[in-house]
């Protein structure tokens, strides 16, 4: 018999128990912020029918991990596709706004890499029922509450809006360059490949833009990446969207315009972390109005990002009309940028109390000791095997125990305890009985 | 364009929102009690080899999810397996006695009904480290006192040995007529058929056992069914286990005999939920020493067990020896019985206060106002449309509102905040400046 691969997969990780106890710190103060925010979670399975996972407009279905045995199922990709579906499902259960959160695991047939896992989980809030702007400033807002819990610095919540892309496109005449050639491809396309474009190339020289890729006339596009480094370098959002609004030609235009300034107007003075940036581009396939994501200086993938989507539920029962707004924050990204910055909570996973008995006889006895320290809220244990003193000392020093509490003859025949502070090496003895009757904890020495 | 199937996969659950609340409150309650115990928590990824999740003797792999991209991949059907790869791998991190919990959910592909999904959450200890039976015991009184801390009522923690089974097979003479028959199989295979026939026929009648199974003598069988329920009701554990080490034939018997005694003994009188259950058969493939079971009255499947696993974490790593034990309860079964006996928690999802703005330059304001209220506790909204106060007021009723903070015209102009008990209807005007102050969410009328 030989020994089998015991390492994790490729991708997914243990987390040993300091790891396990401070992602379980960082989630739950994740989620009571979400709580103060009127949020509230559910749950749904990993696994979703196949019809599901792939009614996301451009879910790049390779990255779905398939379930071989059944009809086609696989294991969800985000947590907005489950979602979508509850809202459909559950729809005359929920209440008009739907504020949820949910923090589950996601699967993703990726390449692994830095801060990309095949198996993450990502800390999801979405205001669902209302096309309001003001949803969309509350989902900013407890992101940016639950940033500033951890004391994060140096980020910036990059805001845009998708409108103002097609807005750009039309006001630079990009579009004009798609037609002088055979691009093909349907209007929405095109957008989306130029869009996808800029993104892709924004550190481009001016120099090397014309030779990269074909269809655009390169005039058009240094023109647009001017703007867009001159708007970020005014910093003036305001200024910039007037000019834009000067070459709006249509409702749309109009609309990302009003959107993208009320919402940088609300937060302007208040919250310098939220800022207009213009080439931000993101989910091109289903975000529809205001998009954003979690930047932090120093790295180079951000920690979580998010926008509206006015027709996602409509994708999967078409006669549901329920826009919303929502973000998603990575956990290991997230916990990356606090390790950068030294702000991961310290972890100490240390028993209280360790109760040692000298002979197997005095088991019983131990086990109520134990009980009363329990009661008073230590964390204890017994030791299980009776060994030489020394030995069991030794053990309860290598695990940083707090107090070792020592139950031999003398201990039960006068019905006391001995307990013993480790750090000190001030040893106590007790009254059993006073012990029950104690319920201070600081009280033990 | 259809609308696709929404339904959870058969087997498979969404949790709305008081449910997840409920589900999250009760795993953190036996979370607590885990850590009170001296345990600490591991987490490990959902997807696992091929060749690790087979490693359990007696794993059925026809209940595997299979994952269709990669490399043979499957889909965790429990907590052991990984926890015995997470030993092997990190021998050298990990402390002599390990005590671990894990609270994750496994997936079976199993014919769904009441209270067995294909997706479910264990939530695990073990004591891995020891073969002493003291780790036995820490295991029993930890669910004893997790089962005590919900008041479940009119429940069992039945108890047994897998040797003692070896021991009454030899005892009633069961062998004998093993070989009377071509039966075929090691002796392994058949002593395990035999275990699995008393426990799959235990509720027949005498008359029906011979023509009901061939290999086994008629008489030998009712004898031992009769020892097995005379020992159950005259309820003197040391009774039935002299008698059993009289017919004792080798070490393995005595050990068997002696542990449990052992454990039994120290219960006794402490304990009287933990009861010695001789026709208890579990695990029969992996559990070498202590087996166990959580019955609760009126419920036909178990809401918990487990036992000791000396050579479990070797059939991963043949040259590792780490004895263990432990005990995994089922969620939705210890949420079951909770139900039955009414004492699952209430869940009160409930909004302590919402802010109104009567117009959309109010927004601002509302969100300075909201920031004051979650500063001092308070699960706080803004409910996000413009609309009549009607309208909103109606909407915060529906939701169970605790409070409802006006923001109109004179409140922006002198500052000031009005807020409505919804309970009582009583209205109180507060000077903005007074609630920054206010620390104390109790003194808000």
């Amino acid at each position: 018999m030989i020994k089998v691969n015991t390492s994790p997969l490729s991708g997914m990780r243990d987390f040993l128990p300091n790891q396990a106890l401070q992602r379980k710190e960082i989630i739950s103060k994740i989620e009571s912020i979400y709580q103060l925010h009127g949020f509230v979670p559910i749950e749904t399975p990993s696994i979703e029918r196949y019809g599901i996972l792939t009614s996301k407009y451009g879910s790049d279905q390779s990255l779905i991990y398939n379930i071989a045995n059944a009809d086609p199922q696989g294991l969800r990709y985000d947590l907005t596709v489950p979602l979508a579906r509850v809202m459909s499902e559950y729809q005359n259960e929920l209440p008009k706004f739907f504020k949820r959160y949910q923090i589950q695991p996601v699967w993703r047939a990726d390449r692994p890499q830095k801060g990309r896992c095949r198996e993450f989980y990502q800390c999801d809030i979405d205001f669902v029922g209302t096309t309001s702007n003001n949803a969309d400033i509350s989902i900013l807002e407890c992101i940016s509450d639950v940033l500033s819990s951890f004391n994060l610095k140096n980020y910036t919540i990059r805001v845009n809006d998708r409108r103002i892309w097609s807005l750009m496109i039309s006001a630079f005449n990009i579009r004009q360059s798609w037609y002088m050639c055979d691009y093909g491809g349907s209007y929405a396309d095109q957008e989306k490949e130029t869009i996808l474009y800029f993104d892709k190339n924004s550190a481009l020289e001016d120099d090397d833009i014309n030779s990269n890729y074909y269809p655009y006339d390169k005039q058009s596009i240094i023109n647009t990446k001017n703007f867009i480094k001159k708007s970020f370098e005014e910093n003036d959002f305001n200024a910039a969207l007037d000019y834009l609004a000067s070459k709006a030609t249509n409702k749309n235009h109009i609309d990302g315009i009003n959107s993208l300034r009320y919402i940088l107007s609300v937060f302007e003075g208040i919250n310098p972390n939220i800022k207009m940036d213009l080439s931000l581009a993101r989910g091109l396939d289903y975000y529809t109005g205001t998009i954003f994501e979690i930047a932090v200086d120093g790295m180079n993938i951000s920690i979580g990002g998010g926008g509206r989507y006015d027709n996602l539920v409509k994708s999967i029962d078409p006669k549901l009309d329920k826009p919303g707004v929502g973000c998603s924050i990575g956990l290991d990204r997230l916990m990356l940028a606090l390790e950068d910055q030294g702000l991961l909570p310290k972890i100490e996973n240390q028993i209280d109390m360790m109760v040692i008995a000298l002979d197997q006889d005095y088991i019983e006895y131990s086990m109520h000791v134990a009980k009363q320290f329990r009661r008073i809220g230590y964390k204890t244990e017994i030791y299980p095997e009776i060994v030489k003193m020394k030995k069991s000392m030794q053990y309860a020093s290598e695990m940083k125990t707090r107090y070792v509490c020592i139950i031999g003859e003398n201990e039960i025949s006068e019905n006391k305890i001995t307990i013993k502070n480790m750090e000190t090496s001030v040893q106590n003895e007790w009254d059993f009985n006073d012990l029950i009757m104690m319920s201070n904890r600081t009280d033990l020495e």
